[in-house]
Parts: structure tokens; sequence; C-alpha cells
């Protein structure tokens, strides 16, 4: 189940530099090129012609050439030429809404008429110069929804991740998820605790002592369609946490971005954002590459769980407490989605 | 959609040697192998016993002997025995008349009946000594129909192969489209203009001066079932273009047989016949070794029109001017597919 | 078509040392482990909370832990704990039957109340230090009747094997073939005929002169589910063949343990027990390597036997004299499950 009418993350700004740039979502084969000004645009990847995929062809003065027999699309999906062709009758292609920003390009799979750039999310830690953000992509062989399960009940990390992020306190704490409007928050406070090797990287870089005693705190957001935002971080013990002075922590937001490919895979956009050493561009490197790591854990048990779901489609699963987050945010899309079916029925009865 | 009762190109000579040769054809698995007298033949690559391909075993004496448990049959498709068995009330397999002509070995997939060696198309190319002959073979992983749209209507050469045989001219000649019997034929001249680099080579080869001026043609001629002859070549310019003399100009066809596999995929059999340096076979050489990288980049191209096809399945294409060679080729095919219908109807009735 | 309520071999011991094993038989993933004692348990390779693998957890205590959020299964596939929950109420994992003899895990895939250790074969060879045996293990893309055929016809030796085991005799002497209770036997055998290369190497082995004439004999014997166990041996001729002293024979039995994995696949557990050399470990890894290079080639030909039957699904087969220690097989495969319905069907209706 996708929701359509939503900003989803497509690419990266390089991803679409002087050549057409194909990628699917929601499965929809788009290609995504840059028109004359340099604004990145995206309409389906079939060739109105004879069914080419577009992205086999090049890009010209802002406009999408066929590589097959030369059709020349415009930046809104509408066919500008083709050598010795009268075009003004030929039928338009889909053309999907797009805008770059915070370091990505969002697209909008469904009716263009309501895509409204000023419904995407707002990022302080990707608008502040007190942030610095690294990330990277996976492409995962399962239901992104199996992801958000993942990002909201983080008791996984204990099991999953046992040498860089998990420790046994996380499983001895209990969870607390609420829902605010159209957002789920998970949340956990570990005290007085040991830092997991990840986090006595981090402390050694911010200049604290890694063996001191900490409290660490994860705060997981889910956002429709798919975003899962997580405050992270550890602070010297007995200094507030999360509400500690900059010089006694170390704080991060790890940033999930999941955009349906198909039912059972998506692209993972995956980064974290953080408050300390932001000019160090080794740190940026150093903690991107273990992030990477352990999110490479992740892929591994996604992709088997959903391959033994898919051999086991009837059976019920439990939903207990730590599963809460995950089961609200499930709650929260299928809410969308009823809504959006509903106006859907609308506009075809209008 | 295929015609059956047509002849296609299956194999080269040399690929039934001593041994059985597997390939399917038209989707039927098909094993071919010589008789005791070195007639090539073909039958269901099926051991009636328990269902083992033929093609693993060996050929002894003409007969085709499975590899496991060493029944034999005959190059009919009789069986001629078995180790300890009375073989006279066992089934035959189906069996598929061949010819070996022009350097391949032709199959009729259709009623055995109704095979007529005569029904062979004539190739002067192939048996006057004034012309060369070079080729190879492509599996292609789209329907053979796609490899007939793209053969008859070159204006793609501009874009798939624009550093070899592709011309801005192209684009800008119209191109004229006849249907004559069973024959359809689309042709483009092109006046005074340079050469393109893959024609540069072949007037060096010939002895012209590469940066003369030329007149240029195109004329592809469609053969049910799925043949593509191209009469290609350039002639200095203002000498009459094909019809100038020998000295002054160079001319090929280029010689195009597709024989389905499965409805998404053909064998391609391509190659080109020529009229110069007819003697040499390093030219032979150059001029294939050419060819095949040309016809690779069609290869790319259609097999992305397949899958984006098939992700397309209801999808209406364009149908322009340009593919008229396409179009009309297909009609003659649903035409005779019509009449090979209701043939079968009648047989069925008789 | 499966036997449910029967034995069948899972793996070796050694695949379950400390961590767990995961392999799927009759279409169900299981997970073997060891309880805490060491004696070896399968449950269903399915984590009741999400749904992983919970062959990619861990075992700690006889426990089996998932991987992803730690709940731990005991040995009967009851949920023993997890952390920070009460798991009294969590559904229990289907567990399967289980017992480790003659080098071998069995596993009984059906009702676990019908489940009789007694029921287990006995194999001499297995258990009087008067043998030696060496084995391997093959995945086949193939329905394992297809193996059931193929080792109850040993006339496909002269053409699969015939480096190393065929000959021409196996061609020219008939066989015969008997019901017995739940076994079908066939037999052959060749008198005064020079020993083929394997048993060649084997009565060099033996001591015995290579070159001699020999009476050769195979006896094949299926027992349900889908176990062949065949005598085989040459003994110097004129001294009574299978039944000749010691010093004049060598003799072996060819152990065959197919275990389907789905309807055209299975794992087949293949060796050789022999009477000669036993304590020497030089020979079990020569024959053991010579066994596994013959087997080889039947699984080249079943693969592609398989293939070849799934693309003529309708066509009927010829069922020769030779035939018939697979086709009684098969009837006894198909009365045994028969009466597994009905008795499943008496236990629905009770």
């Amino acid at each position: 189940m996708f929701l359509k009418n939503q900003w989803y993350v497509a690419c990266r700004p390089d991803d679409v530099a002087d050549r057409p740039f194909a990628r699917t979502l929601l499965e929809q084969p788009m290609v995504f090129f840059r028109d004359a000004l340099g604004v990145v645009t995206a309409v389906e990847d079939f060739c109105p012609h004879r069914g080419a995929p577009l992205s086999l062809g090049f890009v010209d003065s802002g406009q999408l050439v066929c590589g097959y027999h030369g059709l020349r699309l415009a930046a809104d999906g509408s066919v500008a030429s083709m050598p010795k062709q009268r075009v003004h009758s030929f039928p338009c292609n889909r053309h999907f809404p797009t805008v770059e920003r915070y370091g990505f390009i969002w697209v909008w799979p469904g009716e263009p008429t309501l895509a409204d750039p000023e419904a995407l999310p707002k990022f302080n830690w990707a608008t502040d110069p007190g942030w610095a953000y690294g990330g990277g992509l996976y492409h995962v062989r399962a239901d992104y929804r199996l992801m958000i399960d993942n990002l909201m009940d983080l008791t996984h990390e204990t099991y999953v991740h046992a040498s860089s992020i998990g420790q046994r306190e996380i499983d001895e704490q209990p969870v607390r998820t609420k829902v605010i409007d159209e957002t789920v928050v998970t949340s956990r406070v570990m005290e007085n605790v040991k830092a997991p090797p990840f986090w006595q990287m981090a402390m050694e870089q911010r200049g604290l002592d890694p063996e001191s005693l900490v409290d660490r705190w994860q705060v997981c957001q889910f956002h429709a369609p798919s975003h899962v935002m997580i405050d992270v971080g550890v602070a010297l013990a007995g200094n507030g946490g999360m509400d500690a002075p900059d010089e006694a922590k170390v704080r991060a937001v790890v940033v999930d971005f999941m955009t349906p490919e198909t039912p059972t895979s998506h692209w993972y956009f995956w980064g974290m954002a953080r408050t300390w050493a932001v000019e160090d561009a080794s740190v940026t490197e150093a903690v991107r590459s273990g992030q990477g790591a352990i999110f490479a854990e992740d892929l591994a048990i996604l992709e088997a769980q959903q391959r033994s779901l898919d051999l086991n489609p009837t059976r019920k699963l439990l939903m207990l407490d730590i599963d809460a987050g995950g089961v609200q945010s499930r709650r929260l899309i299928q809410k969308l989605w009823d809504a959006e079916q509903a106006s859907a029925g609308e506009v075809a009865h209008a």
C-alpha cells in the first residue's frame, strides 16, 4: 500500500547532472532531467512514439531526446518536436512535480495539481549550519513498512547491532509511544549506562571521556508517508540527557527516507546529521561509513524477513508493546490511504 | 504471433557437425543432427522414453542416441531401436523439414506436408560469385517484430548509430513505403551528402575518395515470415546513385533473418553481402566486426523497449509515416496468420 | 507428491553444531538446533514475533534466540522468554520430531504424535564395523521421484556413466523386478564379464587382479518414503557372485536418501558403504570422490529431464520393463499417500 499524494525522496541532486536519470518509484518508471534553467523535472520513462525508455536518450537544451528516433520531450512532459513530424496532437507524458531541497530531489507521484512544495517537511538539521550531514542509499528487497517497523522499535539494536550501537539496557528499558496529529513518537531513555562503541567514538570526537557513564536517549518520529527521524545521543550522566548543555553531550538525528519501489522493495536513503565536529569532513566520513555498516545489518535481516513472510502469507504476527511504533505508523498510513481513495472517488464522481 | 508454415533460418551448417545441436525455435525445443548421408534433420528435443532432451546424447551412424538409456531415433523421428526392446509400437517424435541452403539450415516448424523447398526465397547475393558475405548471430530478448520495425525504419540510425552509419540527413529525407504482393518496401535517398564513417571505410576499401560527396540509398524489403533485406550503398554524387556504374559506388545488402524463440525473444541472424573487395577476407572480417558492433546497439535498445512495453501492456503507441514499413509488415504477418488459422480449421473439419 | 508421516534424512550431525542450521524440506523451512543436552531438535524457521527466520539468530543455553528482537524458543517450539515480555500466551512454533542415527539427522515432517523412532529403517552397513562409509550431498533441481526412477533402472549406466561403471553387458542382461511388502527390488546379474573401471579400482584395493573376469551384480531396493539401497559388487567369475567368499569379491551398498525440497527439487544424500579396506581412509576418500563425479553426471541428466518435462507437462512417457522398478516405487508412494490422506480425513472427522 503506497500513499501517492505525498512528497518522497527520489534521488540526490548529483544523480541528475547532464544526463537523464532513471528510477522506478511506486511502481512507476520515471526519468529525471534538468530543463534549460537547470531545474529538475520528472516524467514517465516511456517514449510515446515506440515505447523505448527515454532514459536511454540524452538531454539537449533542456529537452529530453529519445535515443531511438529523436522525439524531444519538454520538461512538462509534452512533445516539443520530432524530426519531420507535426507533434501538436501527440499525447503528453505524465509529469511528476519535483522539488530540490535539503540535498535531495523530492517527487510527488500522485495528482500533480495537489502537489504543494509548502507541504514538504521542515528539517532544522538540513538548514542550520550547526549540523553536519552524511548519508547513503540502499536498495532493499522488502516492503518499506518493514523498515518503518524496524526504525520505530530500536530494541532490535541489542541483537542486530550487538557490536556497535546495541546494548543490554535497551531491552531493559520500556518504550513509550504517542501519536500526535500525524506523527508517531516512540521514546526510550537509559540512564547511567556505559556508551556502546559507536557512541564512544562520537564522545572521543567531541573530546569527552568515552569511558564515562552516560544518559542515552532515542526518540523516533514517524511522519507520513515514510520518513523516520530519530533523535539520538548520549550525555554525561546527570546532566539532563537530551537537554544537557552542548559540551556535555553528543547528539545526532538519524535520517531515514524510505521510498517504495514495488510492494516488496524500496529505496532506503539513510544518513546522520550530527552536532559535533561539524566542520570535520573526516568525522563525516567515519560516521557515514560506520552507519553504512550498521544499516547493512538491518538490510540483511529485512530481506530475509520479507522472504519469510512471502512464504507464510496468511500467518498472523504478534503485536507487542515494543511494536507499537510500527503499528501506529502503519495505522496512520492506512488512514491517509483511505482518505486518498475516498478523495479519488470524489474526483471520479465530480 | 508466429507464422508456422514458413521457412525460418535455424542455424549455420557448422553448428550441426558430428554432435546433436539444440535450439528452441517458435517455442519448440528442436534438436538438429545429420543422417548417415550427412543430410541435416530436426526433431523434437524430447526422448519419448523418459523425456530427457535428446540433445544430451550423441549421433551414431546417422541415428540420434539418447544419452540416458540408449533409445535410438532415426532421421525421420521414428524410433529405430533400443537395447533389448521391440520398438515398432513406440510413438514417433515430431519431425521438422529442413533444407541446407545459402550457408544456413532452414527449418519448417509447421505442417510437414506443406513444406516446399521451392518456396525458399531466392538470394542473388548468396549464389552470385560477385558478392561476399559475412555475418553473425545475436540472441535478442525482444519480440521479433520489434526488430522488423527497427529495420524497416532507418531513421533510428541518426540516434542509435550516430558514430557509424547515422547522419542528420536521414532524418531530413522523407521515406516512401510500398506494399507489392507479399513484400513491403521502404526506401530513402539522400543526395549530395558526406558519407558517414562506415561508408567512408567502404569507399576506401573500394579505392574511392572517402571525402567525396555521395548519393546514398537505403531500400528495405520485408518478406514473410521475418526476413528483411536492405539494399544500401553510396555512389559518387551525380552518377545515378543505386544505378551508378560499379566503379563509382559501394553497394551491399544488409541481411536480417529473425527467427522467433518465444513471444518476447528471437534469434537474430545478421550479416552483410557486399560487392567490393569480395576476395579480401580481411575486408569481410572488418565489415563483419563493424556491423556486429553497430547491431549490438540495436540489441540494447530493443531489449529495453521490450521491458518497457511489458510494463505498459495496454499503452497505445504512435504510428507515424516513418513507422509505415513496420506497420505494413505486421499487417502482412497478420494476414498470413489469419489464413494459416483458417486453413488449420479446414484441415480440422475435413 | 510427498509422504509426510515418514522419516527423512535432513542433514548430517556436524551441520548442527553450535549454530542454528536452516534447510527447507517438503516445502517447509525448518531450523535445526541442539538443546542444552546436545539433542537435536527442529522447528519452523519463522519467528512468531515478526516473522524473521530464526536461523539468523543464535543458540544460547539450548534455546534458539531470534536475531531480530531476542525472542527465545525452547526445543519443543514453545516460546521460553523474551526481554520484558510475558510469553505464556504466545503461540508455539510447529516442532518436527528428529532422531540422530547412522550418521544422519532424521526428521519427521508430518504429524508429530505418529513419529516412532522404531520405524526408522535398520542399516547393517551403518552399525557393523565390517563396513566403511563415505558420502556427500547434492542439491538437485528435479522431482525426487526422477532420482528414484534413475536408481531403480541401472541400464542408464551404459550411457550416463560410460567411462566408470557403465558397460555394454548391462544393456544385454534383462532385469527382474519384485514387490515384497513395502519394498521394491530390481536385480541384474552379469556373469563372466570384464569389470568396468570403478570396479577394477576396487579389485586392486582388495588385492584382486583387476583384469580377471568377474560375475557382477546389482540389487536395487526401494523403501518408502524415498530411500534406495543398491547392493553392488563383482566376484571372481564362478565363485557364486554376490554369495562368493569375501576374499573373492568386492561388495558395497550404494546409499541414496532423497529428501524432497519442493515438487521439483530435492536434497540428494549419496554415499557408498564398502566391505574392503574398511580401515583405509584414503580408500574412503578415493571411493567418495569417484562416486561424487559419477553422480554429478546423473544430476546433469535429471535437471535437464525436469526442465524438459516442465515444458511438456501433458506428454505421456513410455513404461518399459526396465522402468518397472521406478514404476512400482511410484505406485507404492501413491498407495501410502492415499492412506495418509484417508487417515488425515479420519482425524479431521474424529
